[in-house]
């Protein structure tokens, strides 16, 4: 296989656990955080600037690169590692979630899915054949199958239909998939039905993934629900590879996923804050860009050993912000990476030193909304 | 005197010269180009990255600093320097080009300039004793005295009396100018005339500041009557002395300054172009988000060992540009400035070996405007 997954530790009292990923661009250490780069850059920042605050894998997604600028050309360059000049590893996605997300813009069919390109209008068409070979070409570490992610709420017939096809698609990927250097993660479905959940989960560990997604969570559902969901699904996953929680990226969610035995996880969360002034701390969210921090010439976190905390005040950052100065958006948007890559380096040591149930407590004790 | 000017090397057949300006950050070889660092950062840039591309004093801009965040907030974290995290030079200018060029905003009397914010539209006021104070707020390096930038095309009686206001206004930035580790530098005035740029440069002359910049240059004038202007003024000012040209930042006139004994200069235009998707090079200006780029896997400028060319192709930033993703800004940015500093080191270099006539004839031989 060409992703494998390394268990090292187990928490004896919740699901987390450590553990290392072998990929081909290298072996990452897990629970893991991927910065995402939507259009083959993390918004804002250098690939130097992310080896430097310890990223491991980062994700980008085949929806806007498939628009723009198009898998040929990232192909031509020599794939996205090159493209982008980045040699860490790389996920992509499959492209199912952003065209499920455009709402009247496309038509699902068995085939595959139909929709406007949101750039220029114009008919596009993705199906699992197609998303597999896009990532092929992409040349990302993982790749994955292409699924039909359920909206919140769906009731149970549309849930079912939908979980069933998400299966029948993820066999299609996998038949399709021929990369001897890429892995390819399945992604469970089932909305928020624990039965659906299970059957997706039986029928994909059967198609023996290189890993899997939890997917279809974090799509507007209450977090307890979440969750919920995610105790009953991750038990019904191999031990043996690595777990998938898609498009969370708040400390909150990221200890609660992590305890229910989530490895990675993804999130634009940080660097889109970022943009809006907001910065990321172990106490909670700060509003950098507000009056209050004027005068304030301490860093953004205090303790924190990120490279904005390391050289710059608050009352600067706060400058630059209301001077809409790019360094704004680079150096809180470093901070938010750093604080999430930290907070997993913490979560993985609390674990392998079997203190992860005080490091919850902990943080939850600390951590406002 | 805080700042000396150490004269190297003359080029027998032209002005052009190669020194060093001792300053209270550093010494720092010259001719040199100063990137712009209008509001307290240079568009897109961290101080690391200016540092190892080579850039060794910057401009800030007093205008824009007195207005946000306000002098009394950089004096506040003690200074410009550590406000922003830059520890080599800093130079201000004295914030009369920006209220000059505010038009209708603003009123001229002997006292000094009432203007409106471009920012709120409130009341504010420059004089030479409040730009000279602010500037020691500041704590750059170099001051530059307030005086006051001739319109072109400006008739002779209006330049005149404009001329002869900048010197009274010199006179009184001198008297109010207390600062120990701040150097502060006159500027000649006199519009296209030359008999008043020779009373303004004696006139300034005698009042022994720490260097010279020749003002009113670059502000709408054809080049060629620039170059005359100049080739009349700087003979006029000591050679023990830096001289400098302010807002003048493209290669030709880059190198024609040098030819005519300029040892600084200053100017928004490299940052500024670079976020039009527009890079610099030894041939002219490439626009590099042209569809003439899709699949160019070549750097910005061949041979160029600048961050962005070592790691970036012409494609990959052509698509950051259509993607409107900040790194292009970065990328583009960082090419321009280094190339602007690596020339300017070619041409000290050329100076020092006694090839400057060739390296001109070369450059001219070469550049397409």
């Amino acid at each position: 296989m060409v992703i494998t997954y390394e268990l090292q530790k187990e928490c004896p009292h919740t699901g987390a656990r450590a553990g290392l990923l072998h990929t081909p661009h290298g072996t990452f250490t897990t629970p893991m955080f991927m910065p995402v780069g939507t259009q083959a850059t993390v918004k804002t920042m250098a690939p130097e600037e992310l080896k430097e605050m310890g990223a491991q894998i980062i994700l980008s997604n085949t929806y806007h690169l498939f628009l723009r600028p198009g898998s040929d050309l990232v192909e031509e360059a020599g794939g996205l590692h090159r493209f982008m000049n980045w040699d860490g590893g790389i996920l992509t996605d499959s492209g199912g979630f952003q065209v499920f997300s455009l709402g009247d813009l496309r038509k699902i069919t068995e085939e595959g899915v139909a929709f406007r390109s949101h750039i220029d209008g114009s008919k596009k068409f993705l199906s699992p054949e197609i998303a597999t070979r896009v990532q092929e070409q992409l040349g990302s570490d993982i790749a994955m199958a292409f699924d039909e992610c359920i909206p919140y709420p769906a009731d149970y017939a549309y849930a079912d239909r939908s979980t069933a096809r998400t299966t029948r698609w993820a066999e299609r990927c996998r038949e399709a998939h021929t990369s001897p250097t890429q892995g390819m993660f399945g992604i469970v479905q089932g909305g928020m039905y624990k039965e659906l959940r299970e059957r997706s989960a039986k029928e994909l560990v059967a198609m023996d993934f290189d890993g899997y997604s939890v997917g279809g969570l974090s799509v507007g559902e209450p977090h307890d629900l979440m969750y919920d969901i995610l105790e009953h699904t991750t038990p019904l996953l191999p031990t043996g590879k690595a777990r998938y929680l898609m498009g969370v990226g708040t400390p909150d969610c990221l200890v609660e996923g992590v305890a229910r035995g989530i490895d990675m996880f993804d999130c634009v969360f940080p660097t889109r804050v970022a943009r809006n002034g907001m910065a990321m701390t172990h106490q909670g969210r700060v509003t950098v860009k507000n009056a209050t921090y004027t005068h304030d010439w301490g860093p953004i976190e205090d303790g924190c050993q990120c490279y904005a905390c390391r050289n710059y005040s608050r009352a600067y950052i706060r400058h630059l912000y209301k001077a809409e100065e790019i360094l704004a958006f680079r150096l809180v948007s470093y901070h938010n990476l750093y604080f999430l890559l930290n907070f997993m380096r913490e979560m993985r040591q609390a674990i392998l030193e079997d203190r992860f149930p005080a490091f919850r407590e902990e943080f939850w004790a600390n951590y406002k909304k």
